[in-house]
């Protein structure tokens, strides 16, 4: 008797992200549509992608998750938009941008754009980095410690090279990490801070939705149940002549041979108490549960504000706004009471420059926001977050201009989505990167489960483009690449 | 009887630039003055180091050799320099000067500075300089190609990255290398060509002089032979109860036990029937004299232009003018008649910014060259140089200011001096680095001579600082270090 609330199948994709989309992509392609499905917990596919098509009064598309290509010279997701043959998926002369030109810097205490050029703040950030790279590779034995204490080091050691201005505008210019990793100074690992980029970081003007509806093109809709919260997992099934067996909030039933998890490492490393998290059963080993709390989960958030005048630079690309030094501040303490402007750096995307072309009656600045500013922001009302930035903002006004209302505010909130709860993996000090990697990847024998049928995807679980939509995306496609492999297999041996 | 054509000692250095300086002192501070002599072919001490403090009408110190302090975080020579307390030796504040402001470019078909941060051209030098990297790490197998040929592979792969204005200004922009190595693109060694510098260039203002004066302020000058070019080392020897014994070509005998061979690896290479070659006895083993073929010798140059006048930016601090693209025309080729502007790019250092505090009444502007045209411009009139280099300088011009006449010009000769015959080692496509090193270096057992006692030291024998002064430095101090810790194990083994 067929019940609605039960599926048979041999595959079960946990999370439709781009790591499970396309894991189940793949998956699809290759057993066929009736092998394979795919639960999501929200009302809506894509994950941390999420294009906002229609809340701009400008007509912008605004992705609140992942926007940009990064590592250009070498990401797989761009090299396969790039082979595209229908430009309505993807267009690199229209959809993309890179939109780095060198960062204007700003301060508090200074009017219009710091001159970077001359005082050489370029050289400096170059030189602190290098430090920072060199102080840990020094020997093996040198202790992590927060970026904040490590820049401390390097104006110690070398602040006899720079000059007043340099060691005045550079004290915390390495703050900008921050908007990178979506934690503040004083937790970031200075290990494992300073990243080498294979290319330059290339912005995805439309939005990555276009990713979204490519990977589910050819996955049937009857395959992929939303609204689905995973509860319980149960490796050690019989019924159906199947392993595993999972279970949702909603009733759910799904019979598999094999599952791809890709559900965020914040979601995974939930006790199974908590409300979101899922019940293992027999539970996770313990050389799982410690890797997964051998590191942290980010939170970094956005802030559009959209205006119907620039009255900034539109030639600019980047602006990077300095956080004001105050003694005992420790950055990463949780806000309770509207923040103090400038306590904070900010990092604001100029999309007046990224749309020039468009000719918009107007534009938009897109601020990045950093734990635990995300979280107070993304709770609060939006003229929260202006009261925040109009001062900052105002910096970057043109001589004769002045800084405007915006005329509309849009926020992500994903610190409140309690299926996301935040941006992504990020080091704290004295975090452990490879373990996590090590037990989830799946890559080394003797490491993960016993049941090699349960297998881990997402941005969380790769070396190469951890954090990144192309590193989910490879994570995704190893998993599919794996199970294929393992199925055939097991017919050769048959 | 004492005869003043011979001397017996423990140790001979041969050589007197800064590798060889250095060992001589090290030696002398713990083994007296009377063991140790240095053996010069030149005229003066210091070797490539080479400090003009007469030569210029404004006053200036130039350095025809060796003149930045690379690497400053982790420079040794850097280091100690700022630990000396006596400023009359060495004053930061004074002596040194980072001339790394954004680099201005130029070419020949604009008028005045390419607006280099609009264009964004730094950050496709970055790409390029990224691709150049994982082109060859990629796989082990990927054969070594010329800087040029893999800077081709960049356009042909991601040229559709770039704007046309990028394409056009940085087709040739990675020849900056040339005046690195001082060999130009068609020969430089892709796989080697991209460096990692732990920290920024810092120009030493005064002249290194400052170094050999420091280092030869120990040495007695009756330890130190100048004009006294080895011919002959004789490693078999049993006079006098020594191992070795050194003739030179004015007729002077060394006996000694151990000897550091500091002269330049062009020189080193030479065979021995060579006018300027030393000849082994017995012959150096073939490990050593085809690792010594494993590797090639650049020619890096000088002019230096002095003017009455200073019609270019003082607030500079480098510019680069680019080469035209010739098609056929292969950069290496010796020059025979005058050479066509902008055919080599130039690589120039303002050196009105770098003396700026000093208000002369002009200004000079520091022209780096490289092979083949080092050798042409060394070898001509200083006429031919300013014929050269005169219609690329003009585009430095400030808008209503025209180019003058130099009052003074400046040449190094470097590839006309037998015992230098260019400027240091240079990797050529397909060279091996690291073959040289092992086999001269000492660092490995079953590498060099089986006779220990015979050191090698210099620019060209270490991995760290190759091609620099603290390279040449630090495998001074290993080599004395190493013989001092032989001779106490052969006393502690009596």
């Amino acid at each position: 008797m067929y019940n609605p609330n039960e599926r048979v199948v041999q595959v079960a994709v946990i999370g439709a992200g781009v790591a499970g989309l396309k894991a189940a992509s793949t998956l699809v392609n290759k057993l066929g549509d009736a092998q394979v499905v795919v639960l999501e917990a929200q009302d809506r596919l894509g994950g941390r992608i999420l294009t906002d098509t229609t809340s701009s009064k400008l007509g912008l598309n605004y992705d609140l998750g992942a926007a940009w290509f990064h590592d250009s010279l070498t990401n797989p997701v761009l090299k396969e938009a790039l082979e595209e043959e229908d430009k309505s998926v993807f267009d690199f002369e229209k959809d993309a941008y890179f939109d780095d030109k060198d960062t204007q810097f700003f301060s508090s205490d200074h009017d219009g754009p710091i001159d970077v050029a001359s005082l050489k703040i370029n050289r400096v950030s170059e030189d602190l980095e290098k430090f920072i790279e060199l102080y840990f590779v020094e020997s093996l034995e040198v202790p992590d410690s927060s970026l904040e204490e490590v820049n401390s080091k390097f104006f110690e050691k070398y602040g006899k090279f720079l000059t007043d201005e340099q060691r005045h505008y550079c004290r915390n210019i390495i703050r900008h990490y921050e908007l990178w990793y979506g934690i503040t100074w004083d937790l970031i690992s200075g290990k494992h801070a300073i990243m080498d980029h294979n290319g330059r970081n290339l912005l995805n003007k439309n939005g990555y939705k276009f990713l979204i509806e490519k990977l589910t093109s050819n996955i049937p809709s009857q395959s992929v149940y939303t609204e689905q919260q995973v509860v319980s997992i149960d490796r050690k099934n019989k019924v159906h002549d199947k392993k595993v067996l999972i279970q949702t909030k909603q009733g759910l039933r799904i019979y598999c041979d094999y599952i791809v998890v890709t559900v965020p490492q914040s979601v995974l490393q939930l006790k199974s108490a908590s409300e979101y998290g899922i019940t293992w059963n027999p539970p996770l080993p313990s050389n799982i549960t410690s890797a997964l709390e051998s590191i942290h989960f980010g939170a970094l958030g956005k802030v559009i504000f959209e205006f119907d005048e620039v009255w900034w630079d539109p030639e600019e690309d980047r602006f990077d706004i300095l956080a004001d030094i105050t003694p005992g501040f420790v950055a990463s303490q949780e806000i309770k009471s509207p923040p103090v402007p400038f306590s904070y750096p900010a990092f604001v995307v100029n999309f007046a420059s990224v749309h020039k072309e468009k000719n918009l009656p107007g534009g938009s600045l897109v601020v990045l926001t950093q734990s635990p500013l995300t979280q107070y922001l993304e709770s609060s009302p939006a003229s929260e977050a202006w009261k925040f930035y109009k001062p900052m903002l105002a910096k970057l006004a043109l001589p004769g201009k002045n800084i405007t209302e915006p005329i509309n505010i849009i926020k992500t909130n994903w610190t409140n989505n309690p299926y996301i709860r935040g941006s992504y993996a990020a080091l704290h000090t004295d975090d452990d990167p490879s373990e996590l990697i090590i037990q989830l990847s799946g890559e080394f024998d003797g490491c993960g489960l016993i049941d090699k049928n349960i297998r881990f995807a997402g941005e969380h679980t790769i070396s190469d483009g951890a954090g990144c939509v192309h590193g989910a995306y490879m994570s995704g496609l190893r998993e599919a690449d794996w199970i294929i492999n393992d199925l055939s297999d097991s017919i050769s041996n048959i």
